[in-house]
């Protein structure tokens, strides 16, 4: 009896995230009211509220509900073709709905609510990160990292250009500028003493 | 009798512009309204709406109208103090109130209304990007960039860890964060041949 009735929570609450990223889609997330998606969702406001405090909280559980499989790196012992997987599915995943429109939807409304930034970093932000130093260690021990090379800041580094074109330039964020990335990245903009 | 029209005018257009800053800094941006703005304005909503189509567009203004001086790069023929001298202007200009706040939350509205981020785009992104351009150019002519390096990539690999800190992981972004981006950009991820 209680798991029947924990698993129809489960459902309604699966429903709630599911009008919430459909009408994301229908009208932008500028537009989204918890009262429309109740609507959509066939169920009370204060069932939405009773799950979620604000919209802001059921967008980035919503949004965090899409599968994002892929995005943790391969350790084949080269380490610039193991960034280059990654970011091409990080990519692919930012250049096609729904995942890149509300994902960006959602970066934007963390710059208006502090706990969808703080929830963002803590449960999709920080674990990528992890999973990309984790790589970055394995080449340095391997040699195929400069020694001294700031590691803490690989990710900035990599993802930085990335998000930098999502959000600001929005121009699209193709494979061929990852490439670009990674060698810039990799090559450094000063000149290089010639090697023996 | 033209001229004193258009001067009220303008005074009336910087009045608005003030009111709309100054809710955003008191109530946040999400919470600004036309109607609120009007009210703080001492003025009609049509009188809002004659200027601007939208809220976004109105906030784009405003936050664009405060002084961003000294965000065009020296050219002393030390392209890596330039870099951080302009960089750590920009730093300390998005580290406090007005302008961080502000900026931020015109980033978070870009994200939902595309011509937002068109307008941002055009008006305050590109030229800062050809002021940066026209450095690095300098430098790669003066032998202080690898010959091969792709100019066009510089903005994005030097802009995007701070936008990344910025809006993303929202940590502060420091001097010593420029010195540690500007070292990793230069120098590179790769092992260095030994100079001669």
């Amino acid at each position: 009896m209680t798991d029947r009735r924990s698993s129809r929570a489960d459902n309604r609450t699966k429903t709630i995230m599911r009008a919430a990223l459909d009408l994301a889609l229908e009208v932008g997330y500028a537009k989204l009211s918890i009262e429309a998606v109740a609507t959509r969702a066939g169920v009370g406001k204060h069932t939405v509220y009773r799950r979620w405090p604000s919209r802001g909280l059921l967008f980035l559980d919503a949004v965090l509900s899409l599968s994002t499989e892929g995005l943790n790196h391969p350790h084949t012992g080269d380490v610039v073709a193991d960034l280059r997987e990654t970011m091409a599915k990080a990519v692919d995943l930012l250049g096609q709905p729904p995942w890149g429109p509300l994902y960006q939807a959602l970066i934007g409304e963390a710059q208006h609510d502090p706990e969808v930034a703080a929830a963002l970093n803590r449960r999709f932000i920080e674990p990528q990160t992890a999973d990309t130093l984790a790589r970055l260690k394995t080449a340095k021990e391997q040699g195929e990292l400069a020694p001294d090379f700031d590691l803490d800041l690989a990710f900035d580094m990599l993802s930085g250009p990335l998000y930098y074109r999502l959000l600001i330039t929005q121009q699209p964020i193709t494979h061929d500028y990852i490439d670009r990335v990674l060698h810039a990245a990799f090559a450094g903009m000063s000149p290089r003493p010639h090697a023996r």
